[in-house]
């Protein structure tokens, strides 16, 4: 069986064809795909698109969207997240995040994984599915905002 | 006459009665105002609006989102920013910030100025209204992108 | 057995009676202790340290230093980080955290993983110490850069 | 008389020949260019340097620190202000950030120019130098933080 490398780790525990994915994964992980077109990434030439959705069914999209001073950067995540929490959706059941690296799956960045961790309540954590633009037949890691962020940093004492 | 206090520094060039600004603006203003209502900030209970209008007439808004992680906030500026650059619209012709801060007007973060500046193309500037939600007879302050970050940073080499 | 709360999950396993660590790991440690002395953390009340031990045995320390403008707030492991890596010094061997929550160890936000992540080379992880001023006997969430930031972000298009 | 391009914009006014300066200027100056020899900056491969002095008359220096997600990159300034602080030294005097680009001076972005403004206490604004690697005969752009950060945010009801 051939080996699939996760950004340099191997494990084929957690990818699956696109296929064979719930109809409601594809529809978002179409959604991120799409998103990457608006992409503002005129410093690294990597378009990322980001899709989220919340527990009334609607979808959020984004990209990412770079600054010449790089640390102004905001990823595809983020973009989505904040255009539906500023809706006053917070309940996020879902998150696809697609981008084009030769190796391995694009995964949400620390920052990313910090930002929607904070949404992450009652335990509730949020599947995450991660998939190329092309690389036919398309395979998608499946994972989740706690598994990537393990042993998170919350603040109690500022609640 | 009364001398207004802007964050610290006496100047009263720049501030106007809301009541004698373009409808256009107050109506940016009011937008931002209404955005408060969606901020997540259990950390600083200090909710910020944004509101952002693009040479196509539309207005996004934004509020603040903040993280027990404080760096992973994302502002109500950029909130607004990103929601209209993912929707592929960059264009921005105007910008309101609206929030209740005891002394002075409450102006974007430089992290904000920053991103903001990067949408300043050709030289158009980007006009922008800091206000409070009370305190009548209502004031603003008028400024601009590029007054609020002047000799800003771009990255040249890396376009 | 008395079971451990680590930032709301149960794991008994990576955590450690601080006397039976390695003289060198205690001594990172304490030196994060005492690092949390420099903190700059007037919005938050909540002080961190951090330590960084290089590969030539030196020990770089820091403290997190807030921002009224949350977003701009850096925490005490980059802190630490861009110290030693200012000297010329990326080679991270271990890696130690100090803050008082009520429930469980205060673990590196996802921005500084992201950010540590980045001196992983060549597969060589770094040990990571948590801890908290107090609480005797003084326990210590024994973990990894790479265990708290699995299947990480990593741009390869870009190097 | 030859105009001098400044980011973009035309300003004589506060560029000037980098023998005038004062000795403690001019070496804070080359304090900030050889701290650029320490630049992790594969993505952009931008080198920025930069020095802060403390009023006891230490020199702290710093460069900028990349990352392969951009938001989470640490700049030259930010660097050398958290070196100083996190050793007990709050009390900046000046600044001074040396690169190299094609057109006009490199001065700090928004964040960072956010980041220093939090340390100018009771008035007391930080000068600020920018400066070119080469360039003979070599010109220095004066400014300041509070120039640099016109009418800045600051969080009254946090502290
Ligand atoms: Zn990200
Ligand atoms: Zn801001
Ligand atoms: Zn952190
Ligand atoms: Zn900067």
């Amino acid at each position: 069986m051939t080996q699939v490398f996760i950004n340099g780790a191997r494990d084929e525990t957690n990818v699956r064809e696109f296929d064979t994915l719930d109809s409601s994964i594809q529809e978002l992980i179409r959604a991120a795909n799409e998103a990457r077109n608006n992409a503002y990434c005129p410093y690294s030439n990597f378009a990322v698109g980001a899709a989220l959705r919340t527990s009334d069914g609607a979808i959020y999209t984004g990209c990412n969207i770079e600054n010449g001073a790089y640390a102004a950067s905001i990823c595809a995540e983020r973009t989505a997240a904040v255009k539906a929490i500023s809706e006053g959706k917070r309940d996020f059941v879902a998150c696809a995040v697609v981008a084009q690296q030769d190796t391995g799956f694009t995964t949400p960045c620390g920052v990313c994984r910090q930002f929607l961790a904070e949404f992450v309540t009652a335990g509730k954590d949020i599947p995450l599915y991660a998939a190329r633009p092309s690389n036919l037949p398309l395979r998608v890691l499946c994972t989740s905002v706690l598994q990537l962020l393990p042993n998170g940093f919350t603040f109690h004492n500022g609640k």
